[in-house]
């Protein structure tokens, strides 16, 4: 674009173009949106972007992101310390919780192993979890990876590091999702559902 | 969502999904890859969105908005000052530019007349217009207003306006879009592209 709005503009469309989910007309968009709603959007998003640089940080035990270290969820005496639910990424925390799903505790992997890409064990906070699965009070570790190829990678291989330890290591059930169709799954989804059913 | 995250990052999560393109969910997505790009992504974002809070402003001449008043556009001397282009948000001013379609000035209305949303004459900065327009330097007022019912009722409302002033009101050219197929236009484009045929 030529220079009609000046650098400052062009670049805070420039880097909100480079959010997930915006493109560069998205992005155009969106600030524009923010230049007229000036007191209503734009302030309170600075003011909460200027926190959030002050204040969040990773959660030292568990790898969450917070205000507090440790985070909310580690220090929570309501939930269950004998439970620690694996997942690769913050994302998956917050999936986890919104569907509060389990009332344990976290630990991130920061993402999954992966040959290919170069990931080895010690690109990930692996170490941490088995010392942490060694902890007397730490009865189960529920892995909750994604059911790919590098998910299930890094479910094997932790499943073999705690092989010889008391903790029990458990994994999500497969089966159909709830509200979905069963002639679009697919065949390993089926077969799984099948192979798992329960008693109705 | 559970407080998981404590408030400041259910606060970033809300103001970020008030953004146009982003709803719920895609606001956690861009919340959290912001924290986890703290340095090169959330540091320089809040920084860019400081200058603007500090910088942007309406340009007092044409509605455009700038970090200079009267803006870049107003005050380049490479534009020629007969001709004003009218659009009805600063969005258009940028798509314009983008296509490079013209060298004149600009007027940003605000919108457009809309007797069932209330948005009158007052509303508008057509005063600033008209006197714009009386200027003796200005020849011709370039209406590139949407063709919907409110844009054409704003594009008649001001060349009545003008009726009786020297400058020339013009009004962009209907006709089938670069790249677009026949076979998906409606009959008012079709029509129009036969009436308003050229010489090949």
């Amino acid at each position: 674009m030529p220079a009609v709005a000046g650098p400052e503009i062009e670049r805070l469309i420039q880097l909100l173009a480079r959010l997930p989910g915006l493109g560069p007309r998205s992005a155009r968009r969106a600030a524009l949106h923010l230049i007229k709603k000036r007191e209503l959007l734009m302030a309170p998003l600075t003011a909460a972007l200027e926190t959030a640089m002050e204040k969040i940080e990773v959660c030292r035990t568990c790898g969450n992101i917070d205000t507090h270290n440790p985070c909310t969820v580690c220090t929570d005496p309501r939930r269950d310390p004998s439970i620690i639910v694996v997942v690769a990424d913050v994302a998956d925390l917050w999936a986890l919780e919104r569907a509060n799903a389990v009332n344990g505790r976290y630990h991130v992997l920061g993402g999954t192993l992966s040959p290919l890409d170069g990931v080895g064990p010690q690109d990930l906070s692996i170490d941490q979890l088995v010392s942490r699965a060694h902890d007397p009070q730490v009865k189960e570790l529920i892995l909750a990876l994604n059911a790919t190829v590098d998910g299930q990678t890094t479910a094997h291989y932790i499943t073999e590091l705690l092989r010889d330890s008391a903790v029990k290591v458990t994994k999500l059930a497969h089966g159909v999702p709830v509200g979905g169709e069963l002639d679009y799954l697919d065949e390993g989804t089926l077969s799984a559902a099948i192979k798992q059913r329960t008693l109705f």
